[in-house]
């Protein structure tokens, strides 16, 4: 089985070349992103990532979970790399030094977040998830639950949890049922939450969970919940723990994969009902909730990325190692890279992985750009840049994750079946992709709705003159001019099925039927303009006389993408622009009328 | 989890309006395929496949296989549907009378068995294998092997197996190394075989392997590759069995899917080596195997339809089951199948299915064609047209099953991600089907060298014509007229790209490299022509006055195919144009650039 190799040079020429890290250091709350400190940071947590982490990924797959006496068991290596992952202070590099934070930007915290995902996904989501609870409480609690809570969330020795689906109240929380009683200065939880990543564990010493109820009296629907902080053990004044809260694990999901991340049916208040302290204002539970929940869009987009990485690397490594068959061109028996079929896979595989990280990475910028621009019109420019991105992150590249980690098995022949080869397993833990943080068909309606219909097509816009720039820019180019044009049209196409939502958009019809391909259009479409200045920017230093294979390699990818990838957008587009007559046209008999 | 039901009336269709089962009827030797016939068997395997096969699959999933003492334990519910299988006489519907069989058309017993690989993959292959063993032992073997090893395969008293891949030897059978050495009337076989289908159980008495191996002295290559038939009991002259033969299970496989069919590595001749019997000629192997190839490839692409259906099924009831959100244009919460975007999904499954299922029973048919047809000119025709056809049924609907079955996930979904669920067994056991039987990388090879530059694209030529038939009988149809263009448009571009294929025909890089997206080019606009096909002639029947709305269903779901998948040949063409350059730019160097 292949290692894991952080990729170093890649997220280092993103940094630089696309996601604006240098511009990002001259501000005065980013000075410390210097190149060098970047630099010392990415090695440093590959090292952890390859050596520490990535070990741990099989032992988990195998040996999977236990639950017995309400205690979820997980595999002793897990608690090993954790605590290496604490101490290191891995886990608060982007937060508020008030905290104990590291006060870094936000967008360099992103590749650290990769390495973990790519080493090992069903661990990391441990770190992902207690992030998301130190952002949700960050930004809506009171001072005094900052101060009881996030010093150890963010050092690590606490994890967060989020609690929002109940076993009717999925896809829509509006119907969540958990109830909050008031009692004195807390409340008192019940309910059932299913689906908790990481829900219970003994690697930490306490689990803070965040929790969606309802209040007595509350209004139905969104309106009515609100936020809750329900810790595993309550904290007494000294910052010591206290007794056990009244929440237990009812049981343990068997899943397709990430087999070791403990999915938990959490039961609160079976007892006495579990104590809990309000995070922010009543009825605003929801609001509190997406100001996490849409950077935990762009970190499952991020996990998108890093199994493909994972998937990448492992059947490199395969297709280097396993010799079959004369390929054409050579005149002896060799390795399965040089069939071309072989290397059309990876290069497809390369392609998307670096195209997806490009545009994740940039999206995560533009949030550091929001928050510390100083240029009101600029700042609301760039979260509304974020904001758009977002859903073509995790949508996009949570689908080509399907695609990369399945091309993974692909090259691996009969062997991709057999589990000990190791990558069937990166092809059944991507499967959850799709899926949580809102499914791609959520991402899809966020897209078309509140990110393009609801801004006239603003931020639409805005993100196509950029790409429009990159075009012109690299027109200049021998190299990159006959791609140029290739993004140039397929940017016309873009630009025409957005008009073409836009002025349809009293037809809710349309564009719900439309916002999967939409969507999918989109990331196609970004993904070649994102390879497409990072090509630039590379042939550009190569100019400058630096022979670094990687700056040919970036070169080339880009141009693979152009012809290999780019064309689905022609696809894409149609189906888009066909909205929902075929689509809605069949009834629920039609459906099962060949088998009924 | 959602029952299965064999989709019968699907079938039925097809086979009268797509595969010719009535003009297959008028044939002497295909007499008694009547209508009525033809009817009570479909009806009677459906209640078979959903009683008896279906409800072993999960268990079969979840149980899986043991390996004691050299056997292979299976679960035990497997014994008792394959009894039921064999007493029925399922295994020998298509098979010559003279030694059992019921002298059927072979394209009848297509629908049959994809109602067993849907029913049940992992225990469906068992059957499958076994009439490949029939096919090649009835097309290769002398009288006296036929007699004593026919009778007991077809009535399936005994099971078959193909022994072809060794551990070096998987793509490229060339390199096979296993010995057969002469001794009196038979030879003693040695050699290690690996991924094993069902190479050894105790569902039935005996198991027949066919087994590719080298004589003393033999060429290097292909032509020094011989067949052998090695039973695993000996067969006595009076047709009772004899000694245990020298053929043992080294190990059983730990695979991703279909978890309950025993994948083995097979050890013959570790003692006193196997005793076989030559099959054909000597240095013939390959060829005696390729006969039976091509129907076991197109037995694959048939299991891609089934396990579509089967996932389909599964994602339908849980779509008409699950209550979330209120969907546009509905003042209620309801069934899911009400967002679009679920519909969409849905949509996408049963158009590709159902054009995936017209595909392969029309090749089938056209092999049943070439037996039958008393002019040797379109008998000819006929094979070189099932030839065709054959790479892009196994390439084109193995490919879309796991499209098909990760949909299934997804509409399901967190739901779809646990296993208990269902539809993730589904995903799993789909992805081996582009694996085996010649991965689709082979399969593209095949289409774009043996089966068009070969016969410089007259077999492509034919059958667009055929297509180019279809446009002009629906461009007389008002509802279809929009359809018949947009597949006219897509020939068109089919036909561009079959002859930039054949221009550089002098160029193997080009079609090496371009095959793959040929390849699901042909896939796409073929599935097109035979949706419009059947859509044409239920809106024939429904004109006539019937007023199922079954038909109503197959011309909505022709419109959808064309409204929602066919614009997907937008992108394959200009891939498979693009050629080799962008693909075989990047050095080996170039391709681990990133992270070393």
């Amino acid at each position: 089985m292949a290692d894991y190799k952080a990729p170093v040079k890649d997220m280092q020429f993103v940094l630089d070349n696309i996601s604006r890290m240098p511009q990002l250091a001259t501000t005065e709350r980013f000075a410390d992103a210097t190149p060098d400190m970047v630099s010392a940071i990415l090695e440093e947590a590959g090292r952890v990532a390859a050596e520490v982490i990535a070990p741990t990924n099989e032992i988990g797959d195998q040996q999977g979970l236990t639950l017995e006496d309400g205690r979820v068991g997980i595999p002793q290596e897990f608690g090993q790399a954790y605590q290496q992952f604490a101490e290191g202070g891995w886990g608060s590099l982007q937060f508020d030094p008030e905290y104990g934070g590291q006060g870094l930007p936000y967008s360099l915290s992103i590749p650290v977040m990769e390495m973990w995902q790519a080493a090992n996904m069903a661990w990391g989501l441990c770190p992902l998830l207690s992030q998301g609870a130190v952002e949700a409480l960050y930004l809506n609690a009171n001072d005094e639950l900052k101060n009881r809570y996030l010093p150890q969330l963010i050092s690590g020795e606490w994890t967060g949890t989020m609690n929002l689906t109940e076993p009717n109240a999925g896809s829509d929380l509006s119907v969540v049922r958990s109830k909050a009683e008031p009692e004195g200065d807390h409340y008192r939880i019940t309910g059932q939450k299913i689906f908790i990543t990481w829900g219970d564990h003994e690697m930490a010493e306490n689990i803070i969970h965040l929790v969606l109820a309802r209040l007595p009296g509350a209004p139905e629907g969104v309106r009515g919940i609100s936020l809750f902080v329900v810790p595993k053990f309550l904290v007494n004044d000294d910052g010591s723990l206290g007794e056990r809260n009244d929440v237990q694990v009812a049981s343990i999901e068997h899943k397709l994969g990430i087999h070791a991340s403990p999915t938990c049916v959490m039961a609160f208040g079976e007892k006495e009902g579990a104590i809990g302290y309000l995070v922010g204002e009543e009825g605003k539970g929801l609001a509190c909730m997406f100001t996490m929940m849409n950077n935990a869009r762009l970190a499952v987009g991020l996990q998108g990325v890093a199994i493909s990485e994972r998937a990448y690397q492992q059947a490199l490594w395969y297709a280097g190692d396993r010799t079959q068959g004369k390929a054409v061109g050579h005149k002896e028996a060799g390795p399965i890279l040089r069939h071309p079929d072989v290397r059309r896979m990876l290069m497809t595989m390369k392609a998307l992985t670096e195209a997806g990280r490009a545009l994740t990475y940039d999206a995560c910028a533009s949030l550091d750009f929001a928050h510390s621009s100083e240029d009101a019109a600029q700042a609301k420019l760039e979260k509304a840049r974020a904001a758009y991105l977002t859903p073509i992150v995790k949508g996009w590249c949570t689908e080509f994750a399907q695609e990369v980690t399945s091309l993974g098995v692909q090259v691996h022949g009969g062997m991709g079946y057999i589990e000990e080869t190791g990558a069937a397993q990166h092809y059944r833990d991507a499967r959850i992709l799709p899926i949580y943080e809102g499914t791609n068909g959520i991402q899809a309606l966020d897209l078309v709705g509140r990110k393009t219909l609801v801004d006239q097509g603003q931020a639409a816009t805005a993100l196509m003159s950029e790409m429009r720039a990159t075009v012109e820019a690299a027109a200049g180019s021998a190299r990159f001019a006959s791609a140029a044009q290739a993004l140039a049209a397929a940017l016309d196409v873009a630009q025409a099925s957005t008009d073409k939502l836009l002025a349809t958009g009293d037809d809710p019809l349309f564009s719900a039927s439309s916002a999967y391909n939409y969507m999918m259009l989109m990331g196609t479409v970004c993904g070649a303009w994102e390879l497409l200045r990072a090509a630039l920017a590379a042939e550009q230093q190569q100019a400058g006389g630096d022979n670094d294979p990687y700056l040919e390699s970036k070169q080339l990818t880009a141009l693979f993408y152009v012809d290999q990838i780019l064309p689905r957008h022609l696809a894409y587009a149609p189906m888009a622009d066909a909205g929902s007559e075929a689509i809605l046209a069949a009834s629920d008999e039609h459906l099962e009328s060949a088998f009924s």
